[in-house]
């Protein structure tokens, strides 16, 4: 057994007590040995002032996207989408999406990230890189039907279920995979339809992953044709379920919430990505006392524009307050287990607890800080004031994906040189 | 003259353009000397890689709650004041408001910070700080005159008035002063009207800075007793002008907008505490469009939980968008000026422009960073990506204040420990 001691350090527990004790981690394995005060190994490593917490869960993302960070903002998503993102991803090569989703795992791997969920074109690309990163993701093709030709339409969808399919459980089971249909307005009913139907017949561990009522205008198209809430269409299309996992939420009724409710369907919550695009704010707090597993997602860099889940458990905690005009909702306690425990049931991958036994997915956190200092309560300074630059070491199954501050599974100053070239290139091809 | 040259990066000029520059500064007069590409001095200082921004302003804060940080979260305001923050402030020794005073001072230069105005009591103590700490700040006494009896609450005034008086200009002039009358509501009309007097035959250097419109439970009781708007009643009083700048204005109607914009009345915004205590959201676009000047303020440590102004920029571009639903309003751009040159204008000190001959209070930022790759748009990450620990140095009156990441002033470890005792020790003596 290869083992190593992370010693000296505070540790989270599941029921986010904070205890003094060393973590054991056994490399072959990629689990966590013990948790005790007196655990050892061979290999010491000192990690005095700092929190050992679970690998945060970024559970909506299209990493890619990080080649589009600020490239266009302040602007509202209908005009946003047609007029500066979409004629950019046009242009997009598979090579594009290497390099982006490159520069978006180094940028989650600093702040902590050692799960994620992301929906894109050229997936094996994505795979590829998570493999090399050594990062746990459930990965999928996003499907538009609208706007296409039928044969076209349906090959999308057929490459939605073919990544789901060949990619599942590669890079030792650290990649699972989703169908990704965009959402209930850009994939028609048949496609919909057709997704139900290929999950049916397919293994458990493929999930389901789409967006849904992100804004108004995607809830009243089909309020108005179909005289019932998306959720409901949903619903009878059998898309509901434990293994189906709907990023945003923002505009959903009662009826909506218990329908999720009912069905074990999960939410990822996306607070940056609201407020920036305008889009409203979700019922956090409402969703929670249902009972609904509710998780976090930056989603794209370009409306964000970070994939700092630091940031996003802030953000769900603040805001959660604003919509609700009471402070108590959405206390940092929800906001650190949306980012862990939750988040990881959520997109359904291990991890998110810290338990012997269990998978050893963590970040150490080094609290030695002037803005963590005093630490009267560690669950509210994650919450409310650490950011991803906090982040001393990030493990993922067993593996040091950063060990003091250092990476240590992919080569970052040449990524981000690459990616700064490609996204100049990017954009000079869509707008010559 | 003792002059250096930071070589080889790019600077943010008063337009938000990002130039190609170098920055000569002179440390004997604390000026810039010269910006240009051709600019050099006998110290070259290479900062490639690098934005030069002016130090960022924090208008509104209560610098020695630092000690408080996380004590209390997720509680109403009305609450969480008086069962958490009033019994522990009732501790606090004037040792205790200096080794606050000095991690927040540790806190706002490692995020380049330059300049703050401060509300909190043992004023002398923050002053010695901030002197110490080389840092530029409007300091004023926090009067509450309510639940007070008549001698106390003069008293009490009486402190604010010597406080303005007898720091105006210290620290070699980067030190001025105000009244600070704590809110409208707890402050009783005959002190008020008394502090538009003093202020009348007081020094023009001196400010007035006040809570105001915070809450709507704080809106009411002015608008029930009186039969009108918090801010007419302060016009009445004689209380508005360039010299005021009001803290909060999240619940602000038409016509005090009105009365704001008329008087050349300053706001500063404190987005972060204002979500956080579930108070609301400032109407800020329609004060810019109003031609209003706005700075941002972090509030005290205990309701955001850090003193990052990079975070004030976000939340302010994030929750403008929600509270308007259009994805335009309080763009980046502004954002950045209310951190910046907005935010020096509002509360009358020197600063937020780089210019030659202007004072050389300045941050120097770090772009070389994963979550600031590609750089689209330097406006925009500022706003939405960068964060106090991209800051590399940090300048004011032409001195480091940090250099490489260092603090030069003040002493770091030190301080981090003294403080963490003193809030262990207050929370026991409020507690026992």
């Amino acid at each position: 057994m290869d083992t190593y001691c992370l010693s000296g350090g505070l540790v989270l527990t599941p029921e986010l007590d904070v205890i003094s004790a060393n973590v054991v981690v056994d490399r072959d394995s990629g689990t966590i040995e013990s948790i005790s005060p007196d655990a050892s190994a061979p290999e010491m490593i000192d990690i005095s002032g700092c929190l050992v917490t679970p690998g945060l869960v970024n559970g909506h993302c299209h990493g890619a996207m990080t080649l589009l960070r600020g490239y266009a903002d302040d602007k509202p998503l209908d005009a946003w989408l047609r007029e500066d993102i979409w004629p950019v991803e046009a242009e997009l090569t598979p090579e594009d999406i290497r390099v982006g989703t490159e520069l978006a795992a180094v940028e989650m791997i600093r702040s902590g990230v050692t799960a994620f969920a992301d929906m894109y074109f050229a997936v094996d690309e994505v795979a590829s890189v998570v493999d090399t990163a050594g990062l746990r993701a459930r990965l999928g093709h996003g499907v538009v039907t609208v706007a296409k030709n039928e044969a076209d339409a349906w090959d999308d969808l057929e490459e939605s279920f073919d990544v789901a399919a060949s990619l599942s459980g590669r890079a030792d089971g650290r990649i699972q995979t989703a169908v990704m249909p965009h959402s209930l307005t850009t994939v028609g009913e048949a496609y919909l339809q057709a997704v139900a139907d290929w999950l049916s017949e397919a293994d458990a561990e493929i999930g389901l992953h789409l967006h849904a009522n992100e804004t108004t205008d995607e809830v009243a198209p089909i309020v108005t044709e179909r005289n019932m809430r998306p959720i409901e269409y949903a619903s009878e299309l059998g898309l509901l379920g434990e293994n189906t996992f709907l990023a945003h939420g923002v505009h959903l009724d009662a009826t909506e919430i218990e329908l999720l409710a009912e069905t074990d369907t999960r939410v990822v919550h996306c607070p940056a990505s609201n407020m920036k695009l305008a889009s409203g704010i979700a019922p956090i707090q409402e969703l929670i006392d249902a009972g609904i597993t509710v998780g976090l997602g930056t989603d794209g860099a370009a409306s964000n524009n970070d994939l700092d889940v630091f940031d996003e458990m802030r953000d769900a905690a603040m805001i959660g307050k604003l919509a609700t005009g009471n402070a108590e909702a959405v206390a940092a306690a929800s906001a650190v287990q949306m980012a862990t425990s939750w988040g990881a049931e959520a997109i359904g991958l291990p991890g998110g607890q810290l338990r012997e036994g269990g998978v050893a997915d963590l970040a150490v956190i080094d609290f030695d800080a002037p803005h963590l200092t005093p630490a009267h309560d560690y669950v509210s300074h994650l919450a409310y004031a650490a950011r991803g630059s906090d982040v001393r070491h990030t493990i993922c199954d067993g593996q040091f994906l950063m060990q003091d501050g250092a990476l240590q599974t992919l080569a970052e100053a040449s990524i981000l040189d690459e990616a700064a070239d490609a996204a100049v290139s990017l954009v000079d091809r869509a707008t010559n």
